[in-house]
């Protein structure tokens, strides 16, 4: 299940890729739900834990994530095994008085939205790239995609204003075979400077 | 160097823990670099990379960091051997015809300063966290922090209104011993749910 541990870097960061198109194996729950139960224990800001996930995989919720994507995401989608929407909670300081107990963090956002928005973007995409990098860690391939319309995805999968879409997120084995080359990455002294 | 291969989950998630405490060891530039060589081939919406990196460990850089954080968090930042600005370029698409040469992606963002923004933090989110798992991987503990005066610190590194800091991180080697329990996690069910 889990790749053998000496592999292990190389299957989450130097070996893994994003992948467009899927081998038609299917995706064991219980694998997801072990790569979760990694992802979780990553650090938020103040605990906050603002990710919300919608596991796309019946035909019946596929047919209603499809009309929001764009015209370039459409097939990845519509043959993954799972799309995973990737969303944040704008309520999410209401569980900060069981997750972070020893203050009042709830009152630094209950009268600052932008706060709330700032902070459930920010801890999402850090709960997100946790989540990327364990379901790797358990075998299994990503296709993270931002070619989408959020308010159309909130309103098909949501029913309160209170969630907000941050990215989906294709899940499943990917097809090597239809790789192309890994685009260039920008090098340490490019990005970085020590002082 | 790398933690036992059989143990690398554990180093990376369930043992790894946010450290406020630091050993009095220092932090090989390698270590960091290598983090930094596994976290940049972590995913980004259309390969943009946006996240830049100010590594202070010169006492000199300490004290111009040290005014911009919280009370609360200014022992750990002046104690840590390094602390990480992980911050973001709003200028980051003007690499796009480089990194993302198939389409004119640049086009995409330079009207539009609001998805630039939001592009921004969002990616250099999931880099910061990639790079994270990815300091674990080499042995290292983070410490990452949202309190503190991003204005302050923009102003204090940066010359440019380019960069835009999005948390701070500190590395080093934790003190176990002066660990408190881990705090709660919301439970899948909690999250997440299947459709």
């Amino acid at each position: 299940m889990t790749p053998a541990p000496g592999s292990l870097l190389a299957t989450m960061f130097q070996e893994a890729r994003t992948f467009s198109h899927w081998q038609a194996r299917p995706v064991p729950e219980t694998l997801v739900e072990a790569a979760f139960e990694l992802a979780c224990l990553g650090p938020t800001s103040g605990n906050c834990q603002p990710m919300r996930l919608v596991l796309v995989r019946s035909p019946a919720a596929k047919e209603r994530l499809l009309p929001c994507v764009s015209s370039g995401n459409y097939e990845k989608v519509r043959t993954a095994p799972v799309t995973a929407i990737v969303a944040y909670d704008r309520e999410f300081f209401e569980f900060l008085p069981r997750l972070y107990p020893h203050t009042d963090a709830r009152g630094w956002f209950t009268t600052n939205p932008a706060l709330v928005e700032e902070t459930g973007l920010r801890n999402s995409s850090l709960q997100g790239a946790y989540f990327i990098l364990a379901l790797r860690a358990q075998g299994l391939d990503c296709g993270p995609m931002s070619g989408f319309d959020a308010d159309k995805v909130d309103a098909a999968f949501f029913r309160e204003q209170r969630y907000r879409t941050n990215f989906l997120l294709n899940i499943g084995h990917g097809d090597r075979d239809r790789l192309r080359p890994r685009l260039p990455r920008l090098g340490f002294d490019e990005v970085a400077r020590w002082e």
